[in-house]
């Protein structure tokens, strides 16, 4: 979703080159162990918004490190506050385009790609921009390790069936689908991390999808 | 569904053995080119209740084969009454458990299997009833040609998850995915044919799921 632009957010994303790596060259490596000061596993998601998804998970799981990849400025700079507020140093924020995480990231480096309430670009002749689409399939299976896996979570049943039908036929197994996650048994429920789209979202009684899935051969 | 016993259907059937094959030996092979009086392809719903799918199709494809298996005698007297009202000489009904598919139909001989509104058995522990449980996908795999498919409709969001996952995880190949197929594009909207129960769950706004999918290697 488009952000309004906030000058303040601009000007903290600048002050903190340490937490947001912005628009990288993609032809140069980007030593994220040296970042992290760790070589611990990392997860990314892809297009965090404000952020309240990747911080919640990065709070609860200081062992792991996460990578918030978000190409708006103001929406950097919201997470950016966030992580100084309660202090996440195994959270990085990287301002890049996600047709190039394949360059961002070195193969089997990820455990998991999350994938949550993307543009869902309906129109037949924007399919490729789809987070969904093959050519974005292939480059998320070089990045990640080999039991890793995407998580993807949507309101948009277009976009759903899309990808449902997308990551099946290049070849993807799936662990776990939902049509109706607010509504699933409460230990699923309860695991649930709801993005800021999320919760004003299914708050109008509207189902969301969730769909998990690996490149196992 | 469960229909109220009608007695004039049970007559019905038993009156008309050319038309409705009672529990046949699953041991025997059945002749479905005499039984039709011709070697057409053959499609076949398993669980066809009234039948208003299965006798529109018939009504619609005359130069195709069509199979209602059915347990219940009062659903395939209903179905009987309209095969006789309309004259469809190309739909015979089946009488007969759905688990000896495999029995019924020789293997290679089935173009298309169509599974509408099955039972969702939402318990775990009878998950091995479920229509789209692997066993189940096992027998549909040796029924159908290699270029057959399955085509799944359903209102119940437990039993779409669970059979979208189980053929992914069975190696199937999905060519059509839905979960509002009621609000598809026009062309597919005016496409599909409708069940009694589909047009009543429909009307209430509910959204219909649907699969259609393949043994493609």
């Amino acid at each position: 979703m488009r952000l309004r632009n906030k000058p303040w957010a601009v000007k903290l994303v600048n002050e903190h080159p340490e937490s947001v790596l912005q628009n990288p060259d993609p032809e140069k490596k980007i030593d994220w162990a040296a970042r992290f000061g760790n070589d611990n596993t990392i997860e990314i998601e892809v297009g965090s918004g404000k952020g309240h998804f990747i911080t919640t998970l990065a709070e609860n799981n200081p062992d792991k490190n996460y990578v918030a990849l978000e190409l708006q400025t103001t929406a950097a700079g919201i997470i950016l506050r966030t992580k100084l507020e309660k202090g996440l140093d195994n959270l990085q924020i990287l301002r890049g385009d996600a047709a190039d995480i394949n360059c961002f990231f070195p193969e089997n480096s990820t455990n998991v790609i999350y994938l949550n309430f993307s543009d869902p670009w309906p129109k037949t002749r924007h399919e490729k921009r789809r987070l969904t689409y093959k050519s974005f399939l292939a480059k998320y299976q070089q990045v990640l390790t080999k039991d890793g896996h995407i998580e993807f979570k949507t309101d948009n049943s277009g976009l759903f069936a899309y990808s449902v039908q997308s990551m099946n036929n290049f070849g993807m197994h799936f662990d776990f689908v939902s049509v109706d996650l607010h509504h699933e048994k409460p230990e699923i429920v309860e695991k649930n991390i709801e993005t800021e789209y999320e919760h004003k979202f299914a708050a109008k009684g509207n189902p969301i999808y969730a769909l998990h899935a690996d490149f196992e051969a």
